[in-house]
């Protein structure tokens, strides 16, 4: 790959991190919206959003891109970057990459003619950051409960990213490690992986004896009578973006105890989630010839 | 075994899990101690220390058995417990069972005629408590580093318990594995393992790479010449009891980010160390005829 | 499930096994076609054809079904079986499972009105036989090369069916696992799984390291180009079906040790491979409403 | 480590390749003894016994030294090489290394005021070599079974250098691991690395339901009480030296299938061996202070 000259803007830990990678590949980066950082940012920043944008190979904006639709997200910057502005600075031949971009602003990207990348349609990205999510929930299971991991029992719902990649790593630990699965294909992999595995239908048996659950299923699949099942002393991890897979409400009149913990690879690796995403910036420039 | 009767005599939360444990076993159990817990310990306490440990098998101390040498560690006991008492009121035909009993205490125990057995003597005790250990170690590294563990450099030093069981973790979550040891037995069984042995003699040019240390060995053997040589964004856990393995003033010097944890069994999984005491207490009375 | 009757209609010893795993599950199971197997089947043979298929619920014949397209596979029959003949005794209410069914016969049994199921196309039997073919592979490996599996440099080929479950095992014998594959997001799965990604473009940089080679794409990977930057003592060993992933004839050229190991499940574990089938037969019917 | 000068006499193939990888790594290296191999060594030998130890810094026999105290045990050599004209060779200053030097042969050693050591009774060669020990064992199991290790109930009788390198790849390719142990420290470190922990006096219950026995241990502990326990289609692999664990007559009575494998690196792995003995020889000069 010849090396490209990159715009940073907005973000959170992670772009700063990214800009720090990008450079050290001897690649060319100028940032914007880090004023209020309160560390060395150890690059200099553009004096304002036209300098930082004008003139490079490709626009980097925050994951997620807005939270309102209206200012980027940019949780360092002195002031609100409007969304207009970054669009309206940004020339044909420049590339957006950034993380949910929302339809709106797909929109918006269209009307101002800007060619635009959601990272989080990786399918790449979406493996790797996996792992830190992974990591984050044992992380929480080894601080929630009075046991070990090693030896307990653990279920896993679902055996997409999170599921394969969680599973494995409670293995490692040396964990009891049930899988729940819908597909005959999905059950196979499980048993093949080395782990148990939990037909849906069959879930409400094996419940009772499960000392921690992770859910990664994004839609209500604990409901009451699978809550009803499970142990007091069970925890329950539920790694699923909106609405999650528990009905909270439920677990919390059994008295069960439930954690819902989001967006964890910035929070528990944002170097590490930096360099993903480079990787997968990397991979898209390669894609689109380099 | 038969079922036999235990008196249980201070100790932290443990020694509660450890009495519920000895009750679901059918064990007579009597406890004492426990006044300020705060919360059900699922078992009526005895109305005095003499009838707690009246007409029982065994007796079972906390783990350690004293901080002071004159009390017994019972942090929620409303009264001290002086040692004396406890001693003057075990009988000839009972035993007694507790963790880290001092030179001091062994001595008195001696006077008293009562037979007592020392917890952290047993092997396999030991070996078990390297469990909690580990995994308190790993959410520590999680914690506290903004990386993954997975695909870091990580390098364990000593290849004792607390290694083994470490070192077979991370590489189990996926961490590039090195494990320092002197010995070449230990060096070729780490290579058998699927790590990578460092002879303590060539430690020095492995360090710069590392992203986190754990150390194992309890006298000093990170030192100001190897600190140095160590990278500022490395993490170093030191699990070693006193004197611990690290200059901890050097480090600080140097700006080394550096952790002492200790007792972590009890403070990580406090259930899953008081079934090891449980499965201890009973291999103890299998060897001395059930 | 309730209970089936099944017929089983020529085929290897996994038949056999098949037709004794569903006894031990109390199905009522009628065979035909093994008079010369010369060994006890543990079952009485029905006396004719006609007999076997007559009243019963499903008729399994073998993998592959015909060789030819004229008679049934059945190794161990002392006349030949003409497909006429098997079509000619299904009734309309029958269900016909067998495993390879060409475009031809399938439709002869169109013709015949019998509705008829490949097994092959059933995705978790292709996933569970993949660990017969990846065991043998392994045994193939260990007796073919002077070295050890473990700590030698291994590739794999393709991350599909086998090669997932190959890796896998060769990691957890201790060897160091390159894997291959071309898509973005199958290098990334490498990566989290803990092995070495080799990307396709890449893939002559990391030939000359290797010590043994497993291919699992079934179209010519191995050219001449790539061939010729493998070290004289690697083992290539081809798993692919045919036309199989190496240019076997510049291979013999260059002095190269190259196997092609085929139908590894029913050679290397006819019974395990039987309890599969069994599995999915079971998952059919399920399907089909139990 | 400066580079030595070596003498190979003897041996089998290892000691060929032992003698490349020497020269590999810059030593000097002479070779007597196989004139018959039938196969380009890759090194010129030496015209004479006298002419290949003469003015080396070390010699080295083959393991084991000599099969009948006679001469030394050298399979390609065209004539018999009488062990006391090695010795007469030999001067003050020189070590001799080899593999089981029987206590005859040490009294020569003595007598001739040689210096010689022992590889096998290095610790690290041993560890080592229970690597293609494992590996060999693993090979026959899948070669010797119609089903596959995976999924399938495992048992390792004895917890030491084979047993554990054997049980920790069993479980890398997904076998259920059943290890029997006597000592509770044993059963600890057992139950830690995630096998399943056997006492020696379960041991009669769990057999029944095994599939694949393995024996590490060096005396008869599958007596004929415990064989008549084992399953008819359960595979005993005995790897245990002379006796070996198992009532091998009492066995065949009982129709069991037994295979006593012995000697396995050699014949599974002699290039890793080799390699194994190099490393050895190194340590040890290390030892003697380089």
């Amino acid at each position: 790959m010849t090396k490209k000259s990159f715009s940073i803007i907005g973000g959170d830990l992670r772009s700063i991190k990214l800009a720090n990678l990008l450079i050290e590949d001897d690649n060319k980066v100028k940032i914007f919206g880090f004023e209020n950082a309160g560390f060395d940012l150890g690059i200099a920043e553009s004096d304002s959003l036209f300098d930082a944008i004008n003139q490079t190979d490709i626009v980097i904006g925050p994951i997620p891109f807005s939270n309102d639709n209206e200012n980027l997200n940019a949780p360092f910057s002195k002031n609100p970057i409007p969304i207009y502005d970054v669009f309206s600075n940004i020339k044909d031949n420049q590339l957006l990459i950034a993380g949910v971009i929302s339809k709106k602003i797909a929109q918006i990207s269209k009307e101002y003619n800007v060619c635009s990348i959601d990272l989080l349609n990786r399918e790449e990205m979406a493996i790797l950051n996996a792992i830190p999510t992974a990591e984050g929930a044992i992380k929480i299971a080894i601080e929630e409960t009075p046991t070990t991991l090693h030896n307990s029992n653990v279920l896993v719902l679902g055996f997409g990213r999170i599921g394969k990649t969680l599973a494995r790593m409670l293995k490692g630990i040396g964990a009891n490690v049930y899988v729940e699965a819908r597909k005959y294909s999905d059950l196979a992999w499980i048993q093949s992986s080395g782990y148990i595995p939990v037909p849906l239908d069959d879930l409400a048996n094996y419940l009772p004896r499960m000392n921690i659950i992770f859910n990664t299923i994004p839609h209500v699949i604990l409901n009451y009578d699978l809550l009803y099942r499970i142990d007091r002393d069970c925890l329950i991890i539920d790694l699923a973006s909106k609405p999650g897979g528990v009905d909270f409400e439920k677990a919390r009149e059994l008295g069960l105890n439930t954690i819902w913990a989001l967006s964890l690879p910035g929070k528990i690796a944002p170097v590490t989630a930096a360099k993903f995403i480079k990787d997968t910036i990397y991979n898209i420039i390669e894609e689109l010839g380099g």
